[in-house]
């Protein structure tokens, strides 16, 4: 077996390694430079940070962005959002007010820099990949933690190889590219690995196009991607004043990857994810000709000025069509200005764009929900079902061309054979070599004299967090649930207009748990519920338990709702840890078909937790069916300083008996 | 006693009289040219022109606009639209979709002319007054009829001229003169008058800027405001592409008003309306120093260009201050195009400004609600409390001089003390001749034999109009309520981002009737019904019952739920036009003491009601208060037409059965 070595990612990880072995399966833990948070993550991060005790952050730069919940229908936004600033304004980070737009393009233009690692606190921090950098989405405590100074823990990845050659041809783009990854690996083909891009088909591909393909590797369920720091990096740094910013960064000439893969770039064409998984995916022309009554550019997904300026110019002196709502998210301050001055913004008013304010918008499910069973095109990256605000919705991704195009015509339209109709070349953008930098919209760190001395602002929306009992020896309790394969974050802890708002209010946001799948969960855990404390119980899963989205939301409310263990067939990793952060037992089966041998109602039992979570002790429980008199073999995947967080509760009560230990043993 | 004549009001009026005498306090019927509905009243608006059987459109023109429901957080928002747009292709409506932006400043663009009538469903449908029409907001069932080829009713008003004299000094605008108008008068001050204005000042003042001031004609309660057709018009006209619809129209030069007024524009100075009326009127050097948490520019109260590129070239080359959330909401796709090509978008983003899609927003309660309790200054018309979305909001109503200098200190500023301390001169603003004119973004209606075929696109959300019972004989029931003065169809019918998706579905829009005066009316309304029929019930209420918004919403709501006779100490006209069309009885006190003898939970009784209301019967009552055994006298002012219509149970159930008496003379 060949020994994979002498990669970009490895040399990114040993760089910030600050304990474990660079072998795939094994735990590392890495020191973190910078800390990215969003809105919708981040008031539960403040309030971590908070119940951590801490005075001011220790990593390089930590930056809170306000870009998930931009609609404020009634004042919980608008008090989330003050809540936050004066957060960072205590913590010492800086704050990005709403209309700065998404995090991960503002964080690559304003603080982004190669060979550096970023935490944060959303699912699609990979993005900054695209700059050299070893960017990992990860659940809040963890960032939090991270903020404090404190290593992140995760599981050394297998560096996977993806050699580009060729050049994309005219109406293909970066996102046709994480398409063909996803065609042909679906969204569970690199979990547990980092995407490393390298070859010389990287040459055609600027900064901001490798933040389509880095952004999306969260759909294969990457660890994160990584590109290297060359010519283009040092492009976009300079077109950002930040040219003193770059290194040269690439792998090693000999070096060997445990996978490898090649697309010719030449070869591909359009792609499209059908409804309702970016999985999903087939070339357009097979579903050319589906009529649509949306189209939607924007979202991390395909954030860049390029991403904009080519709907523009395919749009300039047309019309969309009548029955088609075309909707245009510019992702940042920066880009609408860029895209303002050089008169793309108008040609998009004039052919009747909706432009709204820079931020995530639609993507999270914040606004322009379509009409139930129409398709809506979207550059985003994510369709799982629901997640547009529309029960019944028919959300189709796609690069911008496909967008564009099938925006004039009506319907899915293969953007390749619309211009061979038309007779219309592939536009040629002219874009500012020198970006409209301006980092006044920018609030930096208060000098720390002056930190100490701001109070929280905390309005009725923000909760608290709650607090978390240890995990008793023995645990038993109903089913109250069994999932299927690739339940996402969405369906634990949806996003969208309603309930998002209560991100920051764990008991209310408790109430929207599982009702994508289930809308009698939280009624059915409520009563199990006796003298006000929750009743324990267990849900069970399919494969890839957890995928998409960062939030630890996802384990918190069913936590805050009596949920103690989830028996699932595999997870994915953010939510793995997610659920361990918050006290919740991550198991699997051993045996894939005892997962069918177990319904909902029946009660399980798990003896002896405390002997068995013991450092060092094998990684296997014995589970007791009390209704069918069964017993099952579980294993888990819990390093021993994550059985100590379990076994505490979490890592907040964990960290608080640490910290009494220690002024025990001074005081 | 001096009879006013020679007015424009008076020409206009003339010229389009089709029944009833050219008295104050005469019910007269007008000829409607133009209609004008909007998303939030035109859902029920197509819902009655299918009530009524209408085939096609009888006006010149009737425009749909697409302007309140905008978020779409989720499904129905969408399906409104889709239902929308097919009634406009049924029934030969020009369709303006969603972020072609506010229809007042559209209308005015692509369809106003000087001396036609234009009747809308939407309170400030009056602004279109800056061009020499004569333009009426009222309820969506009198637009309906004005649709299909029908008079509309309305008592004749006072004509109240208007003589401006002077200019305005550096940092007062437009807004500051119907400020003024606010502050002299208060919310009641033009209660069935029209206000006309004239004089040398008009010089000094664009179309754009009589906008301003006609659009808040309706915060004083006027039947609506009526500017000259001058070079002004001539000018905005040809900047448009329609100079051939020019022509001049200007009071008779002996005319006489009822009653006179003069405003030397060069003695105003910045005014603001403190929360929570628009009558709340005082200087801004008054309350200047007020921290502020959000400043907006935008809705039809300063819709024009020139309120945006003002703000642009005040905030040019500096930062919006930290804590502030700066907010533009552009008012048309054309002021949008405009504002960005000549630069002015750009200043804005780059000053730190949210940009946000053309339409209303906010105004209506559509999203940018702010922190409870901080202040917030917008240029809107409206400032009742909770309108914002947000319950203990402070509001303040402004110029965007004034909101925008705020903005950049952070606090309430005089702008011209600012001005002063940072020896700023006030900007000369460079405008295109020439506007972006885009008639593409417009469906116009189709051709009646494509029209025909047309089936309207009904989703789940779209409830059909609920039937409508007789006035029974004898009404009695108790006072489920009793409000105070100046209540508006905000507190009874609420905007917002939770009610505003339910305007096509009166079930479930009535569960919010009254709920921001008294959550529980609903449900004890309900508690009255029997066997699924609602019990008839009483309003009480002070003087100005209704002010506000035109939604007939606020009188089919409390009628679906049971509610059969308002008694108040005085109406505002819209709202008491719709509960009449609703068949709720809008009755008055005659000895105003009556109102403190009333009380909550009383029963009352009023008998021999088909007698009472027989035409040409004295407009009298009496009403038993069975509870307190007292007797009072009521008074009504309904024309022997509304009787028919309330004693029917509304105009919808009327039609029906006029047609029904029809079909049995010929059948």
């Amino acid at each position: 077996m060949t020994v994979s070595h002498g990669t970009l990612a490895h040399r990114l990880i040993a760089e910030h390694l600050v304990d474990g072995r660079m072998e795939p399966g094994c735990q590392i833990g890495l020191r973190i430079d910078q800390a990215l948070t969003q809105d919708a993550t981040g008031t539960l991060v403040m309030q971590e940070l908070e119940a951590l005790g801490l005075d001011r952050v220790r990593t390089e730069v930590s930056v809170q962005y306000v870009d998930h919940n931009l609609l404020q229908a009634d004042e919980r936004n608008a008090e989330d959002h003050a809540f936050l600033r004066s957060a960072c304004r205590r913590f010492g980070i800086w704050y990005s007010k709403p209309g700065n737009g998404v995090s991960h393009p503002t964080h690559m233009q304003y603080f982004g820099v190669p060979g550096r690692t970023l935490a944060g606190s959303d699912s699609h921090t990979c993005a900054a990949g695209s700059l050299g950098m070893l960017a990992l989405g990860t659940g809040g405590l963890e960032v939090a933690l991270a903020m404090t100074g404190r290593p992140l823990h995760l599981t050394m990845p297998e560096i996977w190889g993806i050699r580009l050659t060729g050049r994309l041809p005219d109406w293909v783009s970066a996102k046709d590219v994480v398409l063909e990854m996803l065609r042909r690996h679906g969204v569970k083909g690199a979990v547990n690995r980092i995407l490393e891009y390298h070859g010389p088909g990287l040459a055609g591909l600027t900064a901001m196009d490798r933040h389509v393909i880095a952004n999306m590797g969260a759909e294969l369920g990457a660890t994160t991607s990584v590109f290297p720091a060359d010519d283009a990096v040092r492009d976009f740094l300079r077109a950002e004043d930040r040219e003193a910013d770059y290194q040269e960064l690439a792998a090693e000439r000999d070096a060997v990857y445990d996978l490898t893969e090649e697309i010719d770039l030449s070869a591909l064409e359009p792609l499209i994810a059908r409804p309702t998984s970016p999985g999903n995916v087939v070339p357009v022309r097979k579903v050319a000709g589906e009529p649509i009554g949306q189209s939607v550019i924007g979202s991390s997904a395909n954030p860049g000025l390029r991403d904009f300026a080519i709907a523009a110019a395919i749009v300039a002196g047309r019309q969309t069509h009548s029955a088609v709502s075309f909707d245009v998210n510019p992702t940042t301050r920066e880009i609408l200005a860029d895209l303002t001055r050089t008169g793309y913004t108008f040609d998009l008013i004039a052919a009747g764009a909706r432009i709204h304010q820079a931020g995530c918008l639609g993507c999270i499910g914040m606004g322009q929900a379509p009409v139930p069973g129409r398709n809506s095109l979207r550059t985003f990256p994510r369709n799982f079902p629901g997640r547009s605000g529309t029960e019944d919705d028919a959300v189709w991704l796609c690069s911008p061309e496909t967008a564009t195009v099938s925006a004039l015509t009506g319907e899915i339209t293969d953007p390749r054979e619309w211009a061979a109709n038309e007779g219309v070349p592939y536009p040629r953008l002219h874009l500012p070599e020198h970006a409209s930098v301006n980092r006044m919209t920018l609030e930096p760190p208060l000098p720390p004299e002056q930190a100490a001395r701001v109070e929280l602002e905390r309005g009725p929306n923000i909760s608290g967090l709650p607090s978390f009992d240890p995990l008793p020896d023995v645990l038993e309790g109903p089913v109250l649930l069994k999932c299927g394969d690739n339940v996402s974050t969405d369906e634990i802890s949806p996003a969208g207009a309603r309930a998002l708002p209560y991100r920051s209010n764990i008991p209310k946001l408790a109430e929207f748990t599982f009702t994508r799948i289930d809308p009698d969960y939280p009624r059915r855990a409520a009563e199990l519920a006796t003298d006000g404390r929750p009743g324990p119980h267990f849900v069970l899963a399919g494969d890839n338990y957890g995928q998409g989205s960062s939030r630890e939301h996802a384990a918190i409310t069913p936590r805050h709702l009596g949920l103690r263990a989830v028996i699932a067939l595999s997870y994915a990793r953010i939510h793995w840890q997610n659920l361990a952060n918050f006290g919740v037992l991550p198991l699997e089966f051993t045996d894939p078909a005892d997962y069918h041998r177990i319904d909902v109602g029946d009660r399980l039992r798990l003896e002896n937790l405390h002997a068995a979570l013991a450092p060092g002790a094998e990684p296997l429980l014995r589970l007791h069916n009390t209704t069918k008199e069964e017993t099952y073999r579980l294993r888990h995947h819990l390093p021993d300083d994550r059985r100590r967080t379990v076994l505490a509760g979490g890592i907040v009560p964990a960290l608080a008996r640490r910290d009494d230990e220690h002024r025990g043993g001074t005081g």
